[in-house]
């Protein structure tokens, strides 16, 4: 009789654990597709390809219904399961990851429209260098977070909150430079005005990275680095190592 | 025996619903904080009050300690109470909630800043009376969604979520007006700027309010409207009167 109760919460549990693994897998299939979409956004914005901003925008409901089908097993699994302590960091941190990559897919199809706006008006690709590089490092760093939730690892989620200084750094002076060019040149407001939204579209994506970064932390940790600081969170990190 | 456990469950269960009670309680009192910031910060840039602007500014911190503690006080309650059915909903709802009031304070704190910034400024106050007059609107839902939390109230829920609409398109024309002054007196375009940074972060906290109003759906009825659309969140709503 023990034996079998025993075989019995092993299966439990066992079955458990697929379930978890089943849930993080579908959060890393649908952080992928958002990678995807903002890559795509990105080439369709620098080369005024509206076919691909529009198929950019179409994925976003496919990305929707996945953040509502990943938040419903969760709370399943809270219901059935009534997790506990890593379990239930994990349950937890999955909720508010996809969460925040809905959010960068928002900005992913924000930027596809900006890309179909842009491919309509005549113009000069004033900004679009600006566009390209801090797009390029916004991507990596939802690639990274992605990475170090997959892996657990908390100094590759440390990294990616590094990165988002660099970031915000070049969002500043790029942002600074597209004033300039408004104030220099006021014919090309309407469309410099579209660069700025882009811009500022990555500038939230990268957030939403950093944001998925603090879940990582707080998944492996159980420690909350959110409003913490970055040195204070480096802190945090390295004291385990 | 059995009218002990009776008993021992009784109290078990009520000091449960003293704890729900308490961070639900908890996650209003940071409504209310979060709702004063965001009056605040448009009191500030509307009379160019550089001293309100940096206590607005000076609220975040609380705001943030806010979201941290009532977060952690629901992961306790997940991982000890391991509630179901409408608890867990409800405790769900809090932790979503209060990501969003968190978000709608740290709109407030960037209107804070332009508030500041604009104060330095000389130039026109083109633009305040969009300013105060969508900010007001925001304000209203956001007030309007805590309440519908408080009472669990699906039907104000989704008066909040019809009132995003107009917020939507009352920003979108008054957007349209900020470009073509800027058009027009290439000289007002970093004082404009800040002004349509301010319509955008009120556009912003409305979305947040309307999310808000979501989780209320959620919470009361048990079915997820995020994405769904207004039509099909009313009909939800309606049905089930």
């Amino acid at each position: 009789m023990k034996t079998d109760a025993g075989v019995h919460s092993h299966h439990i549990s066992q079955q458990f654990n697929i379930e978890l693994e089943e849930i993080k897998s579908s959060m890393l299939e649908m952080g992928g597709l958002v990678e995807k979409q903002l890559a795509d956004a990105l080439t369709a914005l620098i080369t005024a390809d509206s076919e691909l901003g529009s198929q950019v925008r179409a994925l976003d409901d496919e990305v929707n219904e996945m953040e509502l089908a990943i938040d419903e097993s969760c709370n399943r699994i809270l219901a059935r399961r009534q997790p506990a302590a890593s379990d239930l960091r994990l349950v937890m941190g999955i909720i508010k990851a996809i969460n925040d990559l809905e959010r960068i897919g928002d900005e992913a199809a924000k930027i596809a429209r900006l890309a179909m706006e842009l491919a309509e008006q005549d113009g000069s690709s004033k900004g679009y260098v600006e566009v390209r590089h801090i797009g390029e490092r916004v991507r990596h760093m939802v690639n990274m977070a992605l990475d170090a939730f997959a892996r657990y690892d908390a100094e590759a989620a440390l990294a990616v909150a590094k990165e988002d200084v660099n970031v915000d750094l070049e969002y500043g002076s790029a942002m600074r430079e597209m004033i300039t060019y408004m104030i220099e040149d006021p014919r090309s407001i309407t469309r410099v005005l579209n660069i700025i939204w882009a811009l500022r579209s990555l500038e939230r994506a990268g957030d939403h990275a950093k944001n998925i970064a603090e879940h990582v932390v707080y998944m492996v940790m159980g420690t909350d680095v959110r409003h913490a600081g970055l040195s204070s969170m480096e802190e945090q990190v390295k004291s385990e190592l």
